[in-house]
């Protein structure tokens, strides 16, 4: 056995609690090195009294190693345990200390879950997990409300560049609740709202005020009120890394410099404060002068902006907070942050804007979840690309799974397009069969699934600012066929349950080609998804449990043969069945 | 290259900020397989005008790895980073997304450090990384007032068992304080104080009275401004894992069960609260009936414990507390432990007692340190022992080391005895010189030496209760030598900075004996430490610049050979040379 692949600690996503009674444990091996692995743990005050031996199982490969799953309910909220592989002949022991051929005597020197306490649980709220979300772009969405719109705004529909305004607004957010509500997601997530010179508001003036152009105090609660009549939940925007220079007190350091009350309240590196050359000398988001960075680590900004976040809460009853360029603002911030928005609404959902690996922030206390553009580049490149083959795929999805716990990637929010981002079906060269099929694999994920106002009708676009083109709402323009597809998906995925929090596996994925199927499974419903992304049509067999399998579309029954599920699949096809337990 | 062996992730002890400036980045890969490594690094807004090109240095090796160390000071306070491996012809990029022949277009998929915040930084204070601890065990080191002494009181230096008291008190300790000044320490650890049945007191009644036996809070404050007079820090106990079955709030639950203030104090499974066949149905420390477990997520319990902890420090003004069973209370209560602790008293030394892997506490939100058993353990098992090789040993220090960013090695306590393990002087089977090799060990190494009273003058004892016996105070019995050689090597690490937080390396460790060479080094001073830990005379050499050499202990001159430093050593012999840069 490759000693050097094998990997385990008793911390975050190797070893966590998954319930205040359940622990899962994760090993990692060298892929097809080890053929099986018992967990043997004990009590270490008392081993043989609570001695267990879990037999763990292999959850996953990616193209390196295997990873191991055991899950242990120990019988004192505590526990200390190590490894047994085999291979062949050959018994390897694993310890915190290293690595044994026989059992090294317990509890010394061995893996150590010292107590599981509740308060510590990485602990997204429900709601969130059973979500489907849809992102609006407030000023693109929809131009209710003309009396508010400056003389620069644009006419509806106009190409973008990154300075247009369209007017849209949340007088016409609240006029497409009734479609935003028969589309069937349940949350949306505005991005921001709150007074900017921008069209995108993240530079923010007031974080007290609506801007003008969008609304007031008064419309988004009449929103977010409508919103929860319909059970559809309201994230908020929060901008709390840098703000508008147009800032009050960013103004006010300009003006007294390092006689300004405010001037903790920036990282400001020389006085006087200027932008010479196109180089700030004080910290700003990206190299962007007119974006001075807040120094969340003073006592006074924490506090104002702690305020505005409950703020918010309290006034507008919102749902949650996406946390802009989250990952440039110090963890002692965040932490404060969570307890501050939990103690006001305890179920507040918290997505941090983290582009990569996300988990030093996902470990209960701080986000309890981030934008997964690691599973956008992932699911968008594969079902772009012919080239690919299906089991680089699942190694790539596999990989990304094992970075979290299992309840953080429940709560992780998917998605394939944002404001950020080239829309889906553009990276799909505007082939709608691809661009349906990376969504059938969003919506029967692990995460939460995020929908982009206007992927949903075939809006395309590259890169910022092609990306935020205002929404489609001539229906004749609209791509209705791809709406409903997403009505129906939606709809699908809000049904079951297995399909939000079921277990996630491949059971097969081809290394030759790009056909693979997975399942989803809890333990009321078996699902099994199959997926063809070649242009020809497959032929697909797997072994499963005979009888009560059915089409979950169409509810048309799926007979196996000979203990075989055997599909036909077109071209860039797709089949979704389950069975009940 | 394999593969399975290069590990990195950019937190942690993989990627931390040393200073506000200054990052220190570090790569895994398997032993002897990489020739070099390349850190390429830029700025993820602006990559190629902030370009750096950082050569890793190999910092150490273990059984199956070598470790590469990276140093980087980036223009703006954050970075973005792959790295470029090199073996014979091969050339490999690794990036946070996987792995590559040719060099991913930056930034995208890079590690990154998005903001290097001083709010996060893990920093301990500097007086602990400078110290030389001295543990005391209160009822055993000396019982200088009689009238505080119960009837049941032993009679000093006879044989404790696990009930046995000796009387032992602060006055006593108050008495010796010429002594222990004149040892060379300058800081103390005492253990618990507080009100409590027992010998040891780690199960409180009163966390707001110094237990009668050993003085009251006037005597205390004396001990400490005492000490503070000579320059000598005090830590004391707390126990806040549990308190003792006398606790009146745990008597309060017993008395009036489900009706009782303070049932969520505890953490109670049925009532009436109950121990039967010797189980207690209520969580303990261990199987312990008599030290129920306080609830530290509840507030009302938080509040108290934050109070005793900042009390203390406020009434008695002393320097840090050593955490008892501090793995098994929720790592919420510690943050909030150390906010208020550091509040109050900003360099207070806050050291936890966890047995193995620490990282989970040491990240800088909770503690700055803990009780370094897995040194000890390496420690007394190599100088015990003479069958294992120097290089198994230089690889399990070199394990230990890279556990930890280089900060938190600086601060760790590393001990040879304590009251919970056999006096070190008997794991080495009685035998002075391994015992004094293993204490030049851990004076020369990274880390804060304690030294547990009586190591000095050579008591012996087995676990628990025979490594508690009472300190001898009669010179005849003691062992002068051995208190001039601890006066001696105390003073060295007083005396030398490099010895304190200079970098540590292994120059050669012997595969066939136990014959090892390592340096200590900062900007001003090289040392270099030779040991060998075999019953035969042996001969040392190893390259180093010529010139300025001495010996540490007697600043003799020693003069290089043919560009080497060539030494011999008699059984069990060491030098500790340096020169000045």
């Amino acid at each position: 056995m490759q000693r050097e692949a094998i990997h385990h600690t008793p911390s975050h996503k190797w070893a966590y609690a998954y319930d205040l009674r359940t622990y899962h444990i994760r090993l990692r091996t060298k892929k097809n090195d080890v053929e099986d692995v018992v967990m043997v743990a004990g009590d270490k005050y008392d081993w043989n009294g609570n001695l267990q031996e879990i037999v763990m199982e292999k959850i996953a490969s990616d193209q390196l190693f295997d990873y191991w799953e055991g899950v242990i309910i120990p019988k004192y909220k505590r526990f200390s345990y190590g490894f047994r592989m085999h291979a062949g002949t050959e018994t390897l022991w694993k310890i915190e200390t290293g690595f044994y051929a026989q059992q090294p005597t317990p509890p010394g020197g061995y893996f150590e879950v010292p107590y599981i306490h509740e308060v510590d649980l990485f602990d997204a709220p429900d709601w969130a997990k059973n979500a489907v979300f849809y992102q609006i772009m407030v000023d693109r969405f929809n131009n209710r409300n003309k009396e508010n719109d400056h003389d620069y705004v644009r006419p509806w529909g106009e190409k973008p560049d990154i300075h247009s305004h369209f007017g849209g607004d949340l007088q016409g957010i609240l006029e497409k609740l009734d479609y935003i509500s028969d589309l069937g997601v349940n949350a949306i997530y505005l991005t921001p709202l709150f007074t900017s010179p921008s069209n995108h508001k993240y530079d923010t003036v007031d974080y007290h005020t609506i801007d003008p152009q969008f609304g007031d105090l008064e419309l988004l609660k009449k929103l977010v009120d409508e919103c929860h009549k319909r059970s559809i939940r309201v994230v908020l925007d929060a901008v709390f890394n840098h703000v508008s220079e147009q800032f009050p007190h960013f103004q006010d350091v300009l003006k007294n410099g390092e006689k300004s009350k405010y001037k903790d309240w920036f990282h400001l590196n020389h006085f006087p404060v200027a932008v010479q050359d196109g180089k700030a000398n004080y910290d700003t988001f990206g190299f962007y002068g007119n974006m001075p960075k807040l120094n969340t680590a003073n006592p006074e900004v924490k506090k104002y902006l702690l305020d505005v976040a409950v703020h918010w809460i309290r006034e507008a009853d919102i749902d949650g907070w996406r946390l802009d360029v989250a990952d440039e603002i110090d963890h002692h911030f965040w932490r404060e942050f969570r307890g501050a928005v939990k103690a006001v609404k305890y179920d507040t959902y918290i997505i941090g804007e983290v582009w990569g690996d996300a988990l030093r922030w996902l470990q209960g206390d701080q986000f309890d979840s981030s934008m997964n553009y690691p599973f956008t580049n992932s699911v968008l490149d594969f079902f772009s690309n012919n080239g690919r083959h299906a089991s680089d795929f699942a190694e790539e999805v596999n990989r990304l799974l094992v970075r979290y716990p299992q309840q953080t990637n429940e709560a992780l929010l998917n998605l394939l397009s944002s404001h950020d981002i080239p829309r889906s079906l553009t990276r799909m060269g505007g082939d709608k069969r691809r661009a349906k099929l990376a969504a059938v694999f969003m919506m029967t994920s692990m995460g939460v699934p995020c929908v982009f106002y206007g992927d949903e009708v075939g809006i395309q676009g590259g890169g910022d600012p092609d990306c935020r083109k205002c929404m489609e709402w001539d229906e004749a323009k609209q791509d209705r066929d791809l709406h409903d597809f997403y009505r129906i998906v939606i709809s699908l995925r809000k049904k079951h349950e297995a399909l939000r929090c079921g277990r996630f596996r491949f059971l097969q994925a081809s290394s030759e080609k790009a056909t693979f199927v997975y399942e989803r499974m809890n333990n009321k419903q078996h699902f099994t998804i199959w997926m063809n992304n070649t242009e020809e049509d497959v032929f697909l067999a797997h072994p499963m449990l005979a009888g009560g399998w059915r089409d979950a579309l169409t509810e048309e029954e799926v007979a196996t043969f000979k203990d075989q599920l055997r599909i036909e699949l077109e071209p860039m096809g797709y089949r979704i069945l389950y069975r009940n337990i």
